[in-house]
Order: structure tokens, then C-alpha cells, then sequence
């Protein structure tokens, strides 16, 4: 056997073990009775301890070695698997168990204090926990960079976003910065001219939800031989590409909310269906980051769910699901439902038109405290200034501000800017898909997903990881990503 | 650390990894959507893999040696630990890992064929596959007992039921094929001149039989917190002790099965909640063996649910559930349906009385076929022989014969005879706690398994491995496995 034989058959017992664990977690998050979670904690860290294990095997020192020397007779795909196999080794390898150990505590412990502080908007309550969580990311981004040869920030940013450089976030975000602010006073301005939007009357009976939901994910495509939809507090797609898990949370006062979400997660739910079948349990057929997974989600629940074309599909589905009648039930008023704008302190509530402010904050934030170039001390102030330049709006209490997320206080940094990365990626793929293929928005008028999907599947869901992110974006839509593709879109959208 | 702790630790990783694999399968059989099943195999065969790297690792053969030379030094439950781990550790080393391939292939492909075989009754169809089964398990049968030092029946018989002995099941299942006849002639003349059973008329729905299962969990004691109830087409009980899954399946023209499924299936689960928590994850914090395992069921089922107490509480019940009313429904007719005697082909639906019979001519027909006594190509003939001489009939078919079970097609030499063992464990175990707790029969009258329940915890779940079958048997009812315990219930039930 060649040395990418070997490293092939490890990568793909690895994987094989993390599909399992990520059924576990579905389980843990959707069916398991309360008192199964100790014993699943275990289960779930004897996995990762496996894994981790097999990674850091000393053999693949040498295994690594020998595989870049026969890397001339490997095909693309399999000279792709190679590098991937290697980042991921190198993410493993960078660290040593102590630090992975004190790391981990740490989360655990700061996550614990924040969800008591949180409610009470005590960040000093969370402050020294939170300063040992980012000295410990510190410790471990400067371990990683020096692995991978790049910043501290982007050695953080590249376990969610392979080869993502904060160089290139920066110009992107910094444009969208300066378009946001004056952009959203007309939007506002305009909505303040429109037809005001009528409530929907409830309330709206949970299996009318389900049904209404399981009808549009299979409209998209969702293979319910593949996969499945059920229920959790915090709504996920997880699962395995052969068997996709999507949840969602019902509310009997709002089926809106849950309808889009259940649609965001089909998106990303298509995305790992469509992943290729020949590279199933190596790592080049995985997605290709959390900026493409992220562009899928939001292809399906912002780029065309939110359109004009397929609310008009979606109004008689819905007045049918829920025996609705009367003007608030026609089309033109869920599509101002689904299309309003509103600043709010709340990044997950957030509208298309204010998530990015909410997401270049937080990335401006944390990677100048990655940087070393602010105190955490300063967190909250920097906050409220911040969120005050981008939306105008400044939070009362640190629960409404930087204590909102989860993620900082759970050890997530270099995460946030893959939101609106993936927001642009999907206006800029859903404008293209539409040049190659100018039926789509009449066929989403109708339901028809099939234009949309089969231009997707084609040229992002079964390139999987066969090319950095930039390259797959660049082949699929003849250009690097572009921030006025995005602007195009919201204006299109809010302004005309 | 000492070489215990350090086995201790490699087995606690072990059984958090077989718990994993626990909770999958179960997912597999309960809620997994079809086209996830090949995903979901590699899973588990990965874990199974892992599993047995860990166990069969070269390091072990010292660990034992040293853990030997310090075992003076062990408590009594770390002692009898180090004894369930070294015969873990010797079932895993006894097969040269290519004797194991050919075996797991030999029976998948068997399995395949009498999947089309038994419907067509074409022994001979499987005959050749079967054979290569049957000889590869007597070569597993020989490593084994070399290892163990034992027959090679008993080294088969060793996985499912720790220690067991063929010379002791031979005495019992003697004394029953002697006693068994006679009485079924008996109990069958006594039925005729019984008033006659009234039918129960449909339909049941399900959601009414689920409730009515759910009520009775309760009843037995079964945890909501640490457990579920789902449907599968195989019922079965399984997940882990803090997490245990039961499953059941409904027939809307006749609630009674499932019902006294879902009883059986509480008592396996019962055991597994009651085991030591102080014991997790270790080998002897598990269950004693398959006997004691359908002791535990059939207590439950047989011992407690089928007498006249217990369905006194349950006719109510059962009228509530289903809207019932008349003499079809008093418990005097339910009770003459739950101990309906008759003789049959099939195992799996044979009543109390009948069910030993298929049991003592498997038990005889494997351990004759092991021990090379008999050739496979006689088994037709030998079954029909075997269970006329038992119950007076014989098939006419081999898929009501030969064929009828999955068992010796798909590998699992040496477990039958746990089924009667465990209802004869059961009729004892339940004599020595009404002894010991007069009160238990007017509790389950009542619906109340608190005192029943009570005395197994202490007596039997408790004690999960720490000492072999008879002993724990032998403590808790004050002696030996005694036929005349299961002959004396057996002759109360069914001619008094």
C-alpha cells in the first residue's frame, strides 16, 4: 500500500468515527431523555479521544513524508485529499495535550458563568474566566500559526474556513462598512413609505408547521430517504450526508420564523446530500468551510425563499396550511413580513439588511483582542460604540450586547466573520446561477427547485473540497468574491 | 498506576465506545431513514474495529500478568472485575483475526440466503452456506476453548452465558423433557373443560395501546428520564443503563401481544437501570448473562403481569383504554388469554408451557451438530423427530421447522438455551421474593411493583457481575438452579 493508501484508510476510519458522533449529538439534542447525559458525555469524549488519537499517531509523521514524495502520480482529487489530510494533522499536531486540556476546561467553565451572567448582564462576573479562554486561544493560535505560517487570527479563522485570510475579510467588510450605515437609512426611509404590514392571527397549530415545512424541504429537493426533520431547542442540520438530520423549533403565535429556519437548514441539509459519493469518509469530500456551508443555507432561505417569486408560491400553501383568508394572508404581504428591516441589538433576530453589521462588529472585535491590541477590559465600551457607527442603535445592558453570543465565552474565535462571508458568496452564486440558468426565478415562482439545485450540485455541492474556497466561488461564478454583487442584491431587494 | 487501573481504564474506554455503537444501532432500527443504512454500517463497524484493537492490543498479555501478581490487593468487585476482563480479553484473542473475517462473512452471506430460503422451506438451498458456518464456528468453538478450558460447546455457550455449563443444563432440560409432556397432556385436557375464551374485538389504536404501554412502565417502575419507548419491527431493549431504550411494535386487531411485549421488554430494562452506577463502564458493572437477562424480562412478563393479580389490575385498565365492556373484558377472560396453552411450530409465539420444548430440541440439535455428532444434512429430519416427541406435533414444512429461527444461519451458536434458563431463573427468583416479601402478589394487584421491584434491585440487578450466575442465583433464592421451582409454578398456573 502507498503511504496516501494508508493515510486514506486512517482519514476514513476517523471520519467514520466522527459520523458517529455526530449522530450521537443529533440524539443528544432531539430525542435523548434528560438523565442520558452524563453517560453521552462520556461516549462523545471517548470519540474525540479516539480520534484525536489517530491523528496524532507518530506514524503519520512519516506517512505525511512519504505521501508528499509520491504526490506526482495522484490524481487532482486525490493531491486535494493530501493537503486536506495534512491541515487537518497540523491543526491536531499543533497543540499540545496540556494546552488542549486547559483550553477545554476553560470553555467549559467560562460557558458556565456566562449563562449565569448573561441573563444578569454581568460581564465582570464573566471577565476572568473569559481572559483565561482568550490567553489559552492565544496560546493555541500562536502554536497553530506557526504550523500553518500565518497570523494568529487566521490560524484561528482556518478551522472554519480553510485558507481564509483576515487580509481579504478585512477589504470585503470594509466596504460593506461604508455602504451599511447610509444604505439603511433608505431602507428605512422607504418602508416608512410602503403599505404597512398586516398581522398574521394565530394561532398556528404545530403539525400544520411540520406539514407546511416537510412539503417545501422536499420542493427544494430534501431526500426524505436521506435524512430527516425533528425538533430541538437550538435548530441544526447534522446528521451524515447519507442521512441528513435537520431540526427546527415550533411557536404556535409565529409560523414564519420556523418555516425559514426549517428552509435554511434544507440549504445546508442539500449542501452535504449533494457532497460527491466517491469521496464519501475523506476529508476532500467534505464542505468546503463554514462560508460555503453558510452561502448554501442562505442561497435557499434568503436568495430564494425570500423572493418575490417564491412567496407567491408559498402564499396559498400557507392560507391552506393554516386556513388563512383576507389580505394579510396574500403574498405581497408575507413578502414585506419576510423583508422587513429593523435594527436590533440581537444578532440572531437579525434582518438580511443588519446581520452584517452585527457580524463585522464582532470580527473587528475579536481579532483585535487575538491581536493583543485591545484589553478585554474594554469589551463592552467597544461594543456599544461600535454597534452605535454600524446600526446606530446602542444596547442598555451588555445581555442586549457582548454578552448576547455563546461563542467567545465557548472558545469559537475566528468563527463569526463565515456569516456574512456566506451571505455574499450566496448573492453572488445565486446571480450567476441565474445568468447560466435564466429559467430559475419563474421556477421558483412554481416550487421547482430543480434549476437552482442542479446548477448548484454541480458547481458547489460536488466540488466539496477539492479546491480552496476562493477557487470554487471563482469557477462557479467567473469572479473573486465581489462585495458589490451583495449590494446589488440588497438593493434590488429593499429599493426597487 | 497499577496495572489494574491502567486495564480499568482501557475497559471504561471500551464500553463507552460499545455504548456508542449501543445507541447507533438503536437509532439504526428505530428512526435511521433507509438510505442511511450503509453510512451507518461502516459506523459501527469502525467502532468494532476500535473495540477490538483496544482489547486484543499486544500490551494487554502483560497488563494481565502484572495485574495478577497485584490482585491480592483488589476488592472483591475489583477482583471480580479483573476476571470479566480477562474473559473479554481471552474471547478476543482466542480468533486469529482471519478466522474472524471469514466467520463474519460466512454468516452474512448464510443470513442472505435463508432470508430467501425459509419462506420457500428450501433447507437445502442454504444447506451448503450453512455448513460453512457451522464448520468455521467449530473452529472458533476450539481456539475458544483452549483459551477457557472447556468443551466447545460450553466455549460458544461462555459469551452468552458466563461459566454456564452444558453438563448442568443437560440434568435441568432432562428433568423438564421428562416432566413436560405429561403436563402439557394434562393442562390441554384441563383447558378443554375450561370456560370458554371470549374474543377481544378490534380495533386497538395505536396511540391508546402506546398509552396504555406507557402507564404500565410506569407501573414496573421504568424511569422516563433514563429511558424511552419507541417502535421498531423487531422489539428489543437497548441504549445503555442511564439511557435504556425499549422498543415494541402495534397490531390495531389485537393490543395484548404488544403489551406483554412492552412488559418483557421493561423488565431487560429494569435490570440494566438497576445495575451499579458505582460500576459503570467496567466489566462487572454489566449484566450477569443472557439468563439472568430473561429472568428479569420474564419475571416482569411471565411472572408478575401473567398472574391473576396483576390482570385483575390491568382489566380496568385495559376496558378505559379501548372503550371494552362485558365478559370479553373482565379480568377472568383476559387472564384465560394471556395463559392460553397450545402447541405450535413457532418459537416466538409459543406460550409458558410450550416454549421449553423449542428450546430443549434446539439445545440439543447445536450442542450435537458443535460436538460433530450429527451431520447438518440430518437436521430436518432430527428437528421433526425432536419436537414431536416434545409437543406431539411436527411440521410440515421446514420454515415451520428447521428454518423458522435466524440464530444458527446468522452465528449465534450456544444461546438458546438462555431462554429457558432465564424463565426457569424467573419462576425461582420470584419465589424467593414472595417469600422474603409476602406482600409482592397483593401489590401487583394493585399496580404496585415497588416491593418486587425492591427485592430485585437489591438482590439481583445490584449485583450485575460480581460473582457467577448460580451464586448470585444461589444467594438470592437460597439455592441451586432447581427445576422443581419451575414445575411448581408451571403446575399452580395451569392446573390449579
Amino acid at each position: 500500500m502507498t503511504a496516501y493508501d494508508q493515510l486514506s484508510r486512517k482519514f476514513k476510519r476517523l471520519h467514520a468515527l466522527q459520523e458517529a458522533a455526530g449522530i450521537l449529538s443529533w440524539d443528544m439534542s432531539t430525542v435523548m431523555p434528560s438523565g442520558g447525559a452524563e453517560a453521552r458525555t462520556e461516549q462523545l469524549a471517548t470519540l474525540d479521544v479516539v480520534c484525536h488519537e489517530t491523528l496524532t499517531d507518530p506514524a503519520m509523521d512519516e506517512l505525511f513524508d512519504r505521501a508528499s514524495a509520491e504526490a506526482t502520480g495522484l490524481s487532482d482529487w486525490a493531491q486535494a485529499n493530501l493537503t486536506e489530510m495534512r491541515r487537518r494533522w497540523l491543526h491536531a499536531t499543533a497543540l499540545e495535550s496540556d494546552l488542549v486540556e486547559a483550553l477545554s476546561k476553560a470553555c467549559k467553565r467560562c460557558e458556565m458563568i456566562w449563562r449565569e451572567a448573561r441573563p444578569k448582564s454581568d460581564f465582570a462576573a464573566v471577565l476572568p474566566a473569559m481572559t483565561e479562554v482568550l490567553n489559552l486561544t492565544r496560546q493555541a493560535a500562536a502554536a497553530k500559526s506557526e504550523k500553518l505560517g500565518c497570523s494568529l487570527y487566521d490560524a484561528l479563522l482556518d478551522e472554519y474556513e480553510p485558507g481564509g485570510s483576515s487580509a481579504r475579510i478585512d477589504t470585503v467588510f470594509a466596504d460593506l462598512a461604508d455602504f451599511l450605515p447610509g444604505f439603511l437609512d433608505d431602507v428605512l426611509a422607504r418602508q416608512g413609505q410602503q403599505t404597512a404590514t398586516l398581522p398574521l392571527a394565530g394561532p398556528f397549530p404545530r403539525a400544520q408547521q411540520e406539514a407546511l415545512g416537510r412539503r417545501l424541504m422536499a420542493a427544494v429537493g430534501f431526500d426524505f430517504d436521506h435524512g430527516r426533520l425533528d425538533v430541538s431547542l437550538h435548530p441544526f442540520c447534522g446528521g451524515v450526508p447519507d442521512d441528513v438530520r435537520i431540526t427546527t423549533r415550533y411557536d404556535e403565535d409565529d409560523f414564519m420564523t420556523a418555516l425559514m429556519g426549517v428552509l435554511h437548514e434544507t440549504g445546508h441539509a442539500m449542501y452535504e446530500r449533494g457532497l460527491p459519493q466517491d469521496w464519501r469518509l475523506q476529508p476532500v469530500g467534505e464542505a468546503r468551510g463554514m462560508a460555503m456551508h453558510e452561502s448554501q443555507s442562505l442561497m435557499v432561505e434568503m436568495q430564494a425563499c425570500r423572493s418575490a417569486e417564491f412567496v407567491s408560491f408559498l402564499a396559498p400553501l400557507a392560507r391552506e396550511a393554516f386556513g388563512g383568508s383576507g389580505p394579510a394572508w396574500e403574498a405581497d404581504n408575507l413578502l414585506r413580513h419576510y423583508n422587513a428591516v429593523k435594527p436590533d441589538f440581537i444578532r440572531v433576530d437579525a434582518d438580511e439588511v443588519t446581520y452584517p453589521a452585527h457580524v463585522i462588529l464582532r470580527y473587528r472585535l475579536e481579532k483585535a483582542l487575538i491581536a493583543g491590541e485591545m484589553e478585554l477590559e474594554a469589551l463592552p465600551d467597544e461594543w456599544n460604540r461600535g454597534i452605535k457607527g454600524l446600526l446606530g442603535i446602542a444596547p442598555p445592558e451588555d445581555r442586549l450586547g457582548c454578552l448576547q453570543d455563546i461563542h467567545w465565552y465557548d472558545g469559537a474565535w475566528g468563527y463569526f466573520p463565515t456569516y456574512t462571508l456566506g451571505a455574499m458568496t450566496a448573492a453572488q452564486l445565486f446571480a450567476a446561477a441565474k445568468r447560466a440558468r435564466p429559467e430559475i426565478p419563474a421556477a421558483l415562482g412554481r416550487g421547482d427547485f430543480a434549476p437552482l439545485m442542479g446548477w448548484l450540485r454541480e458547481h458547489v455541492h460536488a466540488q466539496a473540497s477539492s479546491a480552496g474556497f476562493e477557487t470554487i466561488l471563482e469557477r462557479a461564478s467567473g469572479e473573486a468574491l465581489n462585495p458589490e454583487i451583495f449590494k446589488a442584491h440588497l438593493k434590488a431587494r429593499y429599493l426597487s
